[in-house]
């Protein structure tokens, strides 16, 4: 592997899973790996699960690990021939090329401003830094992206399904601030590179991007669609057509344990409880969030692992 | 060790003295006990020595660190059953379920509020981490405990005395601001432990908790209480009754060469100088502030080498 | 080398230079230096390349590293006497003494104030540190000198000059911020340790500490400057004389492709582009900063290296 910006970077995601899934068994077989091997991570948003996990993956390769909260530092510019005579002290061009030459791989999280749809769809930021970069980048959220997180989701379907063909719901529900798209986005594409029966749920006026959804159903009648689920993926997403803008909280989209059925449950995390799922979801057995953000260690470390392979 | 919440977590506290000696002889004695183990600081609110010492315990024993300012992700729920619809994004349910995960150790810093005294005698941050976490917590200063100083504080008497049981008084001192009961608390419970003559003296209103106080005596004439002292011990606290409270900046609590006598002269640090103590006793030879300190280290590393055997 | 607070601290310049280039070959060669000891980097400012470089530089010697940003604790109090019932929550006497039980090296970056010239020129904060820590202090850019950068800029000039004695020009720059002088008056330091043709250029109003520059030719005319330079290193500072005033923005002064003539172009980074120099000359292959940038990890580690093996 290259890169890791997005999914389709991922050669063969059966190979990977079943790589990250042996991982898991014995995370330290590759120790030797990361030997005087650099993981930076620049996070130029908040992060619990992305930064821990992330960082323990390199740390089990035997890499060593910098990280940097860039809005400690000060703004970058990104457009092309500015006069930098504002807020932005440093270019994209010379950071990139800079931190590449500290790192064997850079790491990075820059959400979306929800403001400007189509800057936000250029992927800018990690655009940028794979432009001007001398090494590999690895995507811990973008703008429109989540892949570290929608290969957490694969292998935990994968180690979870009871059929060969499960079915999968990705199911809108109500938040209370707008939320980016890139979890749902994320999880849809890796979905179509599985065997799953895969349909979403949300209400009028929450479509995704069309050229992510395709051809797969999509239901607005919640009910209809979540019928003998197999799993059920809950997440919030902001409108995509009037871009950011919150148009619903209603509550009847909610998860509940009656909705859920016999369905297994999940979530990326952090998670809203009784707004987006109800407690009696969550404290079940159904509920898999904790193995699922367990699965982002060894996302992170197979996609390190290929990357590391691939330096050598 | 299964954890270390409280004092009373310790089975044998001459024994772990003595053991916190012998690791500060040989600090890297023990470098592989931490092989492919990690511990996780979660910090709620600032910290300097805490900080370093316990990364630096950690290391000495061969661990991984992964150091996380909670603030800068966001707000825990500590609450059940809350619709989560406004300020906090995560329950702690949740989280401790995660980075319990990630962790091999999660050590805590989560100050009270000091305007709350039931919540904060609740201790729900750091017993909310227990009782989700499956992993072992230590506190590395709570609400009510700081036992990683009282520890510190234990073996600095034990190197110092110079007699087999001296005499040790807590006094208390004037300060800008309302401070915490913490410190305080933790040094009465661990003098329990040892075989000391211990006194606390401080202004009216400013009486501890009883239940740790019990049949300690104590004076509201500071020159009384000090007198004779082998080690005196300097902490503000804010008023536990009113409480939260600052009653009094009175300057004549502020420790002097003059009333210390002959005593070693002891604080937890950050020390306001000039206000909790007088420059002539902190640059005198009776001021033991500076090995306390580097005691931290070492009560650090023995928690986390009695915690890390037990996981074995 | 016992510590690096200032250039002056070198010894031998062309031997660490050469050292430090023998190290880019092999960074990885003195590993076991470092083995249980312990960088400590405090940051009262904010940091890129310096603390990633710096950071790297450690762990390629084999030490462990502990970050801190001081103004995630709390503020230093460093006049004597003072009554601290204010802002300052602890002396940094004792940070200083309690710091380096922790620590076997401390590096600190700690910006100047540019209101009080005396101030800021007493360098009381790396200088305190140094007056009470018991370990080697290093200056990751103080008040008035920035050595690693100067170290670095001699390091790459010594490896890309092309005659015997380079002609080498420090060019002021616009810049819409009040700058520091540290970079300027260490480059002009470091490079009379040099064999080279050193001038200065820069508007009227903008010329530095006389007790630096000395006998260095200045010139107010920058093209006179330019003239026939083999390497052009530009740099906004503010006024020295009317201390931390900006009395220019002056656009003529950016540096362009046409002033540089076939010189090589340094700076420090960041660099505003467009305001301090043109996009034409960052993006030629006369523009070195990327290199310098990099040689910031051997500079950092030959320092480190020389400091280690002191200790010994």
């Amino acid at each position: 592997m290259k890169y890791y910006i997005d999914i389709d970077n991922i050669q063969n995601v059966p190979k990977i899973i079943e790589e990250a899934i042996e991982l898991k068994k014995k995370p330290y077989s590759f120790k030797s790996l990361g030997t005087n091997k650099t993981l930076v991570m620049l996070f130029f948003n908040s992060s619990l699960r992305t930064r821990l996990s992330t960082e323990k993956a390199a740390k089990n390769l035997g890499m060593d690990v910098m990280i940097l909260n860039v809005n400690d530092a000060w703004n970058l510019e990104y457009e092309d021939g500015t006069v930098m005579n504002l807020n932005t002290a440093e270019h994209v061009k010379e950071a990139a090329q800079v931190i590449s030459q500290y790192a064997d791989v850079i790491a990075i999280r820059a959400f979306p401003s929800l403001t400007d749809k189509e800057k936000d769809k250029s992927e800018f930021v990690i655009n940028s830094f794979k432009r001007y970069a001398s090494v590999p980048i690895v995507n811990m959220e973008s703008a429109m992206a989540h892949p570290l997180q929608a290969l957490t989701d694969a292998i935990t379907i994968e180690e979870l399904k009871q059929k060969d063909k499960p079915k999968v719901v990705l199911s809108w529900a109500p938040h209370p601030k707008a939320l980016p798209h890139a979890v749902a986005n994320s999880f849809v594409s890796m979905m179509k590179e599985l065997d799953v029966d895969l349909s979403i749920t949300h209400p009028e006026g929450y479509d995704l991007d069309t050229e992510i959804v395709k051809d797969i159903p999509v239901y607005h009648d919640q009910n209809e669609a979540l019928k003998d689920a197999d799993f059920v993926y809950v997440k919030n997403w902001s409108s995509y057509s009037e871009y950011g803008k919150v148009l619903s909280k209603d509550a009847n989209w909610m998860m509940t344990k009656e909705k859920l059925g016999k369905a297994k449950f999940m979530h990326c995390l952090p998670v809203r409880r009784n707004m987006v799922v109800e407690d009696a979801v969550l404290d079940s057995e159904q509920s898999v969030v904790i193995e699922q953000a367990n699965n982002r260690t060894f996302a992170a470390q197979v996609v390190l692992k290929k990357i590391l392979e691939n330096l050598k």
